[in-house]
């Protein structure tokens, strides 16, 4: 990626004629340079759904005023839009269970300047992970959750989440259930790393699900999460070939290598406003 | 493969000590050669499972004795097991339905040497497939399936395998159900391919399915056909990325491809005597 | 794919600033609308490559005007550009040796409408493949190459091409070196498979070197025919996994089917020009 | 794994009637139960390669003169074999640049008891590890190369590791070529990272290399150090696709998440006794 600053405009509307020569002449009456663009048709639902990335060096419109310059042009298609700039670092929040695998690897990549984001905080239900949040100096908050207290673990993972402005969440193997409340109420998207190829093995335990069925692959699946388990739009999936030596514990181990890789595509898909979710789907813009 | 003829043995038990000895000591006792060995044991259930393949050049018991003469060691040790040559060329009958990708693949491989088989007939509720039937000289059997009448058309399949002596009914995109009452009476194994990654997608339309769901990732599953549908052991799966600009048809398509696949290494698997199956699963010697 | 005709505009330029929006707006001027649009700017050689589509029904410029049209845009900016449209069926030649197995995946695909190509000839070295040009009623040409004939040979190849205004040939594994002379009579791309991952393995039988090598990956590539061998510009590749047991014959096997696959992906591509070739690589805009 | 300790027996002769009935009899003759076995016969070559895990749990044979034991049956097919046992930790040794992701994943993976391996120090030509190794508590070694100094430098490597007894190396992207006095001397295995698919894009900037060339798939190869650069018997390789998005930031980005899965996996091959070198090639018993 450019070290210059450049706008990324996430457009969604419905298909009619003329969006992209509205659009990349907007851009190009204001001395912006398009540096990538693609967009999708789907033919079924009639949604048009499009990413641009143009240079902001030369673009005569403030950053802060070129949403407002836009949105007449978003009025005459009844165009919806996201506008953001490369140099924001989204804050993204993680929630982790015992489990540290996932949380390593987003910690390293973060560290390594893979992932071009701030972690405000790390909030758990065991205490095991405290230690990588206090080596790399993220406030680690312990909110174990007991049996009839989910609601209020929940809201305390509100209270720590609202001051700091989240503006992602991450399930990192958290392993429980975010209740309907919570989801109307954290104000911001949440990714969750499912570990099974959905709608394959949903539910508990899906290691040992297809360990019974016999199954000669598993996968894992990140999406965003929503009121109905296991059922959010998929930002990716992938796989890993097993067989009949392969024990449970082989499954969970080579599963938590996909977790891993997954998990960390599709944050950086979603941190790079790669993703537009329609309907239950999603498009990647990659 | 070697041209040499070579004993395939095949074995299942409970696991105990001793039987790895005793059995490559009963090859080696009458002068075969084990050419190659293989075991496995579920940890789980207990159950050992084994494929051991031994030269007969030299072996000092004729081919048509081998079995009685093991007889007595699998008694002790309480041993199911199939005995194989290497010479031996599996009946396969075909059933096909107006979509021929799968039937000609077959008949390419089986024409070019890499699937030992014969093909005594094939059998379709369709007519569109009985150009390759007759290009490649093999008896076709056109049985429409009407409202109504399925007892009756299932009837006149098996009055056709019957006299053939088929020993692999193979469904290759077949895509009607078999009853419970002709899987009783047909005799012999049966291999579906599913065009999904079982279990996820199972019943009709999966395709159709996957597209509505948004995965990024489609695959297909050969199995055993069983009562229960879409459960029987499975063989192979395979799969393939899609994305957002795939259609319904481009997932057909790229799924036409795994089909082909993963149901010409099922066969040959099966046709190679390497899939044992126990329980609901399947170890494949590979 | 739309049953409605559409027009491909693929362009090639230095990048610079307004051509989206001026290639945009030439196609809404006259009433256009875009179905998909997709472009890559090379940050390292400063060259952009651009695919749009765009709906031929409603739009004013009649389809055997649109190039002379444009030309005065494409002159602005420095632009190659080449236009084709969506009902039009690319002649292809294909070159084949004794191995079938490529051909007749490449035939069945075009029959079953998966490729949108006719096939006006079919020119061997050996005769084994006479069989399905005749069943597919395809003219067939033995052309047998002897030592020292080699471009008497090639005359003789040329010589069946020509009239026929072939505008791809296709080596469905030809197994021929072509002479330089010969790429530059031919007067159209040439798309070869390799059976190797290339760079790995080039030159003569790849698959023993990569069994003498013992690596657990092999591959295949489909790329451009250049007077540099196994040099030309890659369109598409894969891989699939090998291990031990693996003989040389099973490599061979397994590779056909990668082979098949690999150059029928690329053949697809290349045929709805997906394929942008700048310097030794390609863009592919799928 | 099971916690009960088992023999692992490595076994490579040239082929001969009787082996197999031969070492599973003294195994079961002395009380043992073999828990796995598999073997391989090299067609071309003649050779014979087994591994044999068996419980000692009532094997009459106290550890110690097992292998005494065995050696007359040895003796007579000509047998070299490696008796190992499961609770036996490797003492590895790992070479490190500046580059620090298949280090930490390492670390992590014997952290989290995945790989079964003692750590008795990390030596890197940089400082930056140092964190690392203190984090975990792993003497740390600093031994820059200088021009000129590198026989001096290699001759501090090696003192440091005589004294501890390293029973293997690793090579964790340490960028370095070994010299081939070094490699007489070191007196144990190494394993490198190599960071494309060998034999394609050997010697430097591989992924510079790649994406010069274009191609649409890069690789990582693990495999035991030679004399003859990238030239030792490969142990593990896998590839990952790439597209002209790429740039050479993308493609190192990608290949190092796949050199830490193939360096992850050829290091749990050796760990587990997996691994059977002859010739220029190897046997992955998995």
């Amino acid at each position: 990626m450019d070290s210059r600053i450049a706008a990324i405009l996430l457009i969604y509307c419905k298909d009619q004629k003329g969006i992209v020569a509205r659009v990349a002449g907007f851009i190009h009456d204001f001395g912006g340079n398009i540096l990538d663009s693609d967009h999708h048709t789907d033919r079924e639902t009639g949604d048009f759904l499009m990413r641009t990335v143009f240079d902001l060096e030369g673009f005569q419109i403030p950053r802060e005023e070129i949403a407002a310059s836009f949105a007449p042009i978003a009025k005459i298609f009844g165009i919806s839009f996201q506008l953001h700039f490369s140099g924001q670092r989204p804050r993204v929040g993680i929630l982790v269970s015992h489990l540290d695998h996932c949380l390593v690897d987003l910690l390293q990549r973060q560290r390594r300047g893979e992932l071009e984001i701030d972690i405000p905080l790390i909030i758990s239900n065991h205490e095991v992970c405290r230690f990588w949040a206090e080596l790399f100096d993220i406030p680690f908050f312990y909110f174990p959750v007991q049996p009839g207290s989910k609601q209020e673990q929940e809201d305390q993972v509100l209270a720590e989440l609202k001051p700091r402005q989240i503006s992602l969440l991450v399930m990192a193997r958290y392993m429980q259930i975010l209740s309907s409340q919570f989801l109307d109420q954290v104000g911001c998207p949440i990714i969750n790393i499912h570990h099974s190829f959905l709608p394959a093995f949903s539910g508990a335990k899906p290691y040992h699900q297809a360990y019974q069925r016999g199954v000669k692959v598993i996968g894992a699946t990140a999406h965003y999460a929503t009121a109905e388990l296991d059922e959010g739009p998929i930002i990716e999936q992938d796989v890993i070939r097993i067989g009949h030596r392969d024990s449970i514990q082989d499954l969970i181990r080579k599963g938590r290598d996909l977790e891993v890789m997954v998990l960390a595509r599709a944050l950086r898909l979603h941190v790079e406003h790669r993703v537009l979710v329609y309907g239950q789907k999603t498009v990647i813009f990659d």
